[in-house]
């Protein structure tokens, strides 16, 4: 019996960078890395953000996309959209980013409430066929990243029976591992 | 016949970090390592800070002073007091961090102005008499470091012959080397 | 029209480290990475050993094989297997590692003169088949491997279309990519 | 009262690399790097041998000389001079390289023994009239390293007052940080 696989829900999405708006159904045939960061998160910037580089340069655009998504759920005034923009520029990032919607309600934005996710930096994987089969949190060594990468460039269009989950949580604030979320 | 070194001028300061407000001449006897640098420079953030840090857990606080100085030249409404603190919180940095006081005319903040500043990171070494040392734009090596802060802490009462000053010219924003001012 | 992968031929070894004796066919069924070095290679110290190590942590041993082929082509009377015996002790190299059979009319050892390596170090992938699929000269990006490791994991009893073949050609001696066979 | 610094006793070579057969009188007037290392120690090779480089390639050979001393404790066999040739061929080792004299009673060599060295690697700094000023077993943060430089390079004709000894004891065989003898 296939095991489940959700396909993931659509980006809610207060602004795009280096892109016109999409959608993950726009990239449907490809193998979409979505990567979770805040620019002020420091393992983001050390670890998350070059090896998303690193994927965008080692893989096909047309296999891989790379997609990152700043999904800020703490000092929200100092990583504003206008920020981020100096970020992208300063970092030489040139990829679709997307700007999580901020939830009018608390903290944590739309799109980091409805994935579930535990903080920055996280790491998603989602199938040609639009399912999430990888959601990392923290380090994910380049080994791993690029098994995952191949093995779902690789499949057919079956079923697969294992995810790859892996979490660490971490109490709060930011570690060298990653910023966890409240 | 001694060379000449100039004395460091006072920074002009717009806010302190982590500290009540000081002068350089409250750390008179002490070396100073003057690191300046930008919240949003990537060669700061993966070279210059961690190397500021490494020098403070590695000399002694009675003989090193490790000073921060946040000179933005771009980007200003990113890089503001607000954001700074909280980079400062997340990056972990508890040392006396000072603002460079804005320029009412132009990019260039004030203490950037009269240190004649080429860009972030630069790295400047005070002596314990106050007089400006070692003046580096860009990265520099850490036994490079180290030498002239043995030297500086060995040297007794005397002119010095040579500075250390090295520069690399850039031609304008950030690449991996650093940030260059206009 | 599906395309040609060879099948790896039998190697060619003096004597065998960390195991009895054995074949490729023993492994028949896992994903073999088979990593060659020579001990006194730099960029194999730097980097082939450590990536062979980190593969061995990561991937289920029924899954992934790792094997060592020490194929010795300059400085023969340095690396004698006495040498490596103690190479592998100081280095922590707990996988089996096999001697590659000298050649009695030349400089290249057999194996190596078999699978047409070029040089150390040189990674190789062979299939659940026993198919060779990757043949590496020099550095290797952790994703490519990774990559690579995750496809034939992945894929089932189909032939494949495509090696991921690269290869550097450096003139002579070692140089930090790697040492170049004659 | 000053303290006091004892003269490096002669080195007990049996043979030399990379120069004629020098003596540290010979190089009076310069501080010394003497950076003892085992070709097989796996910190010595990535750490202890790339200091020693870059020491060379920053300071002014005048001033600082760089002398590596093979002290083999250990897996005699596969550490014989002729195995250090190719070994210091494949890793550009280009400055002179001294072969410490075997024992015939044990296996500690004698320069080993009569420095009182605790394993590999080690660096040992002689100041510009012979005297040893720093003796490290293991692991040496470049900062560190390079302001004993520079503190050796500037000091006039003084005694001074505190070495910077330090050792780490493991209990044997190699460990990441180090060899140690038994």
């Amino acid at each position: 019996m296939p095991s489940f696989h959700p396909m993931l829900p659509p980006l809610q999405v207060q602004q795009w960078f280096n892109t016109t708006p999409l959608t993950l159904a726009d990239l449907h045939g490809r193998v979409i890395l979505l990567h979770v960061f805040q620019m002020l998160c420091p393992a983001c910037v050390s670890h998350g953000i070059p090896q998303a580089k690193q994927v965008r340069r080692l893989f096909p655009a047309d296999q891989v996309a790379v997609i990152g998504l700043h999904s800020v759920f703490e000092h929200h005034a100092a990583m504003q959209p206008d920020a981020l923009s100096a970020f992208l520029h300063e970092y030489r990032i040139d990829w679709p980013v997307a700007v999580d919607q901020p939830n009018p309600h608390g903290p944590i934005p739309l799109s980091m409430q409805a994935l579930h996710l535990q903080g920055t930096p996280s790491t998603l994987l989602i199938d040609r066929q639009g399912r999430l089969r990888l959601h990392h949190f923290g380090h994910l060594d380049d080994l791993q990243l690029g098994a995952q990468l191949g093995y779902l460039l690789q499949e057919a269009n079956v079923q697969q029976t294992a995810d790859a989950t892996d979490a660490h949580g971490h109490t709060q604030g930011c570690t060298p591992t990653g910023c966890k979320a409240p």
